[in-house]
């Protein structure tokens, strides 16, 4: 049994279509991910932005199954697979291992507030436990924003102490750039981190980060591949902000539905743009100041569409 | 086909016990819900103080099963049933209007935070239209402090305008009176509007409301049902007073484990006092100062533990 290599690089947290009756598209995420794939960005489905959180385990398990039919490439996938009930996170987390997927993003349990690290600790522990699998490899997901519930440094070495070839790293969503680097200055072997936010790339690699798991590189992939390469070529700082022009002007609006409308303007598929509720696509006059936005600075998403 | 009478009165949300294999106890579930009718209190099971977030959709629709099978009545039951995907909502929702419920008692979508009204309505109105079932009676469930997503009274007019004989009710676990005040003001034709805290059951009660639905009724069910019947009688605020007392020996711990540790101690039943991650049990040292903190007042579950 092959065990998979840690992964390193930009990901990005696929956004998940879905069709006017609110169900998982899995045709279109696939040409989705063979997009992403062909601009070498990896696979974190079920991320944040894709909103997975609204979404069922039984509907996340057949989206992982008919994307492995179709031929996507498993050892470049990092599914989201934590979930509120930990019994839950047991079963998809062992559906990706068992599907081949390289690592697997993981939250904590997110109902539960002011939890301790205790708690914590006993929920990852239980589910490392209980799957049991040398092929395990999960990466941890740091994003207090949304889930409320923070993973501390102590709770973080402490899990890598008790499982080191378990939980290989972090993605950091925090926003809060001196977390990263206590975390990169913390000594710990090959772990590997990731900033949630492209705007933290160049800092991160300047202090042997990992690369970046980041919603923007749905739309953004290649400007954002190329910084994680050439970040000390010189360019460094330019191609940063390069990047932070194209992120703010999509963060101006409600995130996950701004990806999704540019998604659909590019792709010349409409559909795209659908929301499952509780969020909800932008309005018309969002998108058309949006489109406008992106016209300014000649923003494209060369080949997407093209699979159709 | 008979549809619910509307409910009012003190109901809990019921410790769910678990074993030493972190599975749900349907035995001693079963028991505890059998104590807590027997005192006239209804069963609010999978509430936030059941721990019921924790736990899986199948793993709720087994013990709705279980609890059934061993006869108890599904007409005094009003489980929790919104989670953080909607199409788990519906299935846990279908099952407990098919298994003859009273009501559901529904949080909404909790993972997104900042949501909109629209998408908020998208959400109950989805779920409403799929169940397409007139016996389905929602129990709005308010808990900002918890699930970080509030329900505005806007929203609740517009349920209620659109969905009158579903929508017929409200817990407010906010801890904010005035909010609960807002509503008992705004007229909704019988909503029943239900305190998340005992704390606030004679104002609740003075001000036209329809009783609570409190973690402390797990323990101290007598005295609150007291309350909510001689609220009127003339000793009503020394009837608080007296409630509150209690409650404060409680929530000096966290409080879904100091309910465990006391419905554990009273029973003479240790294994009551079990969490599911990543909620931990109270410490040696917490169980013996909230036992010493409740002989201090005399307090006892009479009757508890009877049953085995």
């Amino acid at each position: 049994m092959s065990v998979p290599e840690r992964m390193s690089g930009v990901l990005t947290p696929v956004v998940t279509p879905f069709g006017n009756d609110l169900a998982p598209d899995a045709k279109r995420l696939t040409e989705q991910c063979r997009w992403l794939l062909a601009q070498e960005v990896g696979l974190a489905v079920f991320g944040t932005n894709s909103e997975a959180n609204s979404m069922s385990v039984d509907e996340k398990i057949e989206l992982i199954d008919r994307l492995l039919e179709a031929g996507i490439d498993a050892a470049r996938m990092m599914p989201g697979t934590g979930c509120a009930a930990f019994t839950d996170s047991v079963r998809l987390t062992s559906h990706a291992v068992n599907s081949g997927c390289s690592g697997v993003l993981m939250l904590p349990p997110f109902y539960y507030k002011d939890v301790s690290d205790d708690g914590l600790f006993a929920v990852y522990a239980e589910i490392i436990e209980r799957i049991g699998d040398a092929r395990l490899r999960i990466y941890l997901y740091h994003i207090p924003p949304i889930s409320q519930v923070p993973l501390s440094l102590p709770l973080i070495e402490r899990l890598i102490t008790s499982y080191p070839e378990t939980v290989v790293g972090i993605k950091d969503s925090g926003g809060d750039w001196a977390n990263t680097k206590a975390m990169l200055d913390a000594g710990w072997d090959d772990f590997r981190i990731f900033v949630g936010s492209e705007a933290f790339l160049l800092d991160n690699m300047r202090n042997g980060g990992d690369g970046c798991i980041s919603a923007s590189a749905n739309v953004n992939p290649a400007a954002i591949l190329a910084l994680y390469h050439k970040w000390d070529d010189g360019d460094g700082e330019a191609m940063q902000a390069g990047l932070n022009d194209v992120r703010e002007r999509f963060i101006q609006f409600p995130m996950i539905a701004a990806l999704k409308a540019g998604v659909a303007h590019f792709s010349g598929d409409p559909g795209w743009a659908q929301m499952r509720p509780p969020l909800v696509a932008l309005d018309a006059g969002q998108q058309a100041q949006l489109q406008k936005s992106l016209e300014d600075i000649g923003f494209t998403m060369d080949g997407l569409g093209a699979g159709k």
